[in-house]
């Protein structure tokens, strides 16, 4: 099969984009307008990640309970801001068992109603908290312009929903969930992020305080790569949410949502990918190592492939995958498995028998310069340590992007100039209407007001008032 | 808290299992009908029976992918006997993001229409056969009367969907599922199960043929507790997948699907329950096995939580939950953990901390017979050898109870009284007509056509046609 070449990046990074996801064959429009497939290696990489997350939130002592794809109307209504900001998203079902429904449902946004009816069931007394629960599932909110794994009507995700008997605790547990996220995502993904805390105008519908983990893709935009929301009372107070304290007196809980979703996914191809294709961060990867094989005759094709059988079983403890198609040159099979992102390849050819070796070839270093040939004895080790290169060196790679991109303009002239292809790193008032003129005038928006702040105020970048935080300014996804 | 007594299983088995249910935090129902949540002690047990699931399909070749939750109506309707299965059960999305649509969204109730879309997209060549894809969501049949795990308007499952060149190998795929359905059924839930064909009026709303694996409740009734469908070119003739085989002519593809849902939840609690609550199966088990400390006082407190420590790292390959739980009597908690199941209890008090020793109490065999002290040293083997006799111990049971309820009656009216409490295995001449009267004057309906048959031939038990298989008919949930 020819298959058309992928644009460069520099060239049309959006088309690079599109295409490498349907090349790649992690995921496919599907009929349905704004939902995708997602294809068997695009969900073999969301399994990993599922199952690096899930780790994480049982070590944190987090459960995982299911709750129902749909949810009563009203309930939307119950909390304002949630309703505002959800309504024109909604999917809504009006018939059921071919009848027209009394009351509509609407197909899942994200679970925070429905979650605060139940919890309002079960939590009676101060021995019932916290209550810590975390549901994988798909949500649906209504997209006109869609993007694969960026920007669909349906994706998948996580939410945890918990609730708690103090302000501090739900503080505490909103901020512990956001560093879940940045380990996560810097020492599973190899992306680095900055953690935050969201200006009111982007932070969640009914929440208190939103915190989220900013990336930086390959085009220098911001993705907010998973969110973290303290909800104070406010569910609590709309759906009742109360437990008798040790004093025996009524009080409202103190609830949290956070989520992570397949928009990562996105994350992981934007930052690490290149004009050659998917670069898979290797403890994510669904295949860490691809083994070629090389042979000439049926002869040399047995004594290669009776090598790599025992290759295999030395690294049975990793992802590997051997590509034995038929008919298949090794250029091409190369060249797929660097489209499709495989961390590392091994090579091995009837000269490899005979002197009991193999040639590794990096993905991150393409050409001569990521070649190695490496003796069989001991590859257990050789290999798990040049995943971990791999893993260090795009971190590193991306790290140093993400610092050469972030810039601290001293004037407002600047800060146009350097959002139109970085990040701006400013003092800023925290005025909401300030920060809707920046937007109209840049296309910037505040990603996050970094935890990490410098001591000291500033004046704001846009209005000269005075300003007590810095925060990060960009174009996003 | 004063818990209500569970009524016993003779004296009311429905209101037995819809208690039980919500008391052990099983699941509860949600605030939309027809659909439930599913609690974490729940949730931890579908994902054990999803681990051990996953491991098998892996196994045998298949991948896992995910397919919208919305299919276009006009899908439903390609297949003319699978749209008049699903028409009466369906919602539908009729508004999204504030506008009508103009072709109305089905909340899927099952995947072979867009499965079928996509695979005529992507499916070429006799190279890219076998797909074999399964798929973890919820799926949506609206119910009028529920019940929790059994019949409920969203439920859980898996949906495989794989396509092949030839009819033989789909016929082979579709036999192999129901094969690892047994399996997994038998080895990891100790549930016995009868493999059989479906009859022309019970199978899948579009296949040739469909498959199941039948168990016995406690009750003697009968539950569907997995199927496998082989769907023969149906499918593939109404979607147009289709192959350029070895000889470059355009063949159809063959195609089949398999599921297995939460209601397997159902069949465990009915299969294995007694009148003190849940036994979970050892294999598939949240706890495998739960922690009770025993003291009268702070010092005794100390002696035992340290050894009970030491205990924990022994069994930390296992599932074991430590109930260190204040304010609550050790016999409260015995009670607890037998509503709910655990295999085993590990009590340990000071006695036991002096003697190096612990009590082990098997959930299968309540009171003092199944009660034995032994030793810590070994405790690990010991405990693992415990839970594989618990296991084989629970579906011997549960297999001498089939067996025992399970008649060859010699004419109709010894059939009419065998299925009052039992499962009838008969000579059957097939007709539908025949099974409609049957159902009508006995509301026993065909379970399935075993695979294993005797050799020979026989009369219809109803209305003596000539019968060459015999047919297992029951009261069916």
């Amino acid at each position: 099969m020819a298959k058309e070449q992928l644009p460069s990046r520099s060239q049309d990074f959006s088309d690079w984009y599109n295409r490498l996801v349907l090349r790649a064959e992690l995921a496919d429009y599907s009929p349905v307008r704004g939902c995708m497939v997602v294809r068997p290696y695009g969900w073999a990489l969301w399994e990993n990640i599922q199952s690096a997350l899930d780790q994480r939130f049982k070590a944190t002592g987090h459960v995982n309970a299911a709750f129902p794809v749909f949810i009563p109307f009203s309930f939307m209504e119950r909390e304002r801001e949630h309703v505002e900001g959800f309504s024109p998203e909604l999917a809504v079902v009006t018939i059921g068992g071919g009848e027209e429904l009394e009351e509509p449902l609407v197909v899942r946004p994200t679970s925070e109603t429905i979650i605060g009816h139940m919890y309002a069931k079960w939590i009676k007394s101060y021995r019932d908290l916290p209550v810590l629960i975390n549901l994988w599932n798909s949500v649906v909110r209504w997209e006109m312009r869609t993007k694969l794994f960026l920007r669909t009507t349906e994706f998948f995700w996580q939410e945890g929903h918990t609730a708690h008997g103090t302000e501090d605790e739900a503080r505490a547990e909103t901020l512990q969930m956001l560093d879940v996220y940045a380990d996560f995502a810097e020492n599973e993904a190899a992306v680095p992020v900055i953690k935050g805390r969201k200006s009111e105008s982007e932070k969640f519908a009914g929440a208190k305080t939103s915190y989220s983990i900013e990336a930086m893709m390959g085009d220098t935009r911001a993705l907010q790569a998973g969110t973290s929301h303290n909800l104070g009372q406010n569910f609590a107070r709309a759906f009742e949410i109360r437990y008798l304290d040790q004093e025996n007196e009524l009080q409202y809980c103190w609830t949290t949502s956070w989520g992570l979703s397949t928009r990562f996914i996105g994350a992981i191809i934007m930052v690490h990918g290149d004009d050659q294709g998917l670069i898979m961060p290797p403890r994510l990867a669904p295949y860490q190592a691809v083994i070629v094989p090389i042979f000439r005759n049926d002869d040399e094709r047995s004594q290669v492939m009776e090598n790599i059988a025992s290759i295999q079983s030395q690294l049975s403890n990793l992802r590997v995958k051997l590509d034995d198609r038929d008919g298949l040159t090794p250029g091409y099979k190369f060249n797929d498995w660097e489209l499709r992102g495989v961390p590392l390849r091994i090579e091995l050819g009837p000269k490899d028998v005979s002197e009991g070796t193999v040639t590794l070839a990096r993905r991150d270093q393409p050409g001569k310069k990521g070649k190695t040939v490496v003796k069989q004895e001991g590859l257990t080790d050789v290999v798990g340590d040049v995943l971990d290169d791999i893993h260090a060196s795009i971190f590193q790679r991306a790290q140093a992007f993400l610092d050469e991109n972030t810039h601290q303009p001293e004037d407002y002239a600047g800060f146009i100039e350097v959002v139109r292809s970085g990040w701006a790193d400013v003092w800023w008032c925290g005025d909401s209407e300030c920060e809707a003129e920046i937007k109209e005038e840049t296309k910037a928006t505040t990603r996050c007001i970094p935890l990490d702040q410098p001591s000291g105020e500033g004046t704001c970048i846009h209005c000269g008032q005075p300003a007590s935080e810095r925060v990060i300014f960009a174009r996003a996804y």
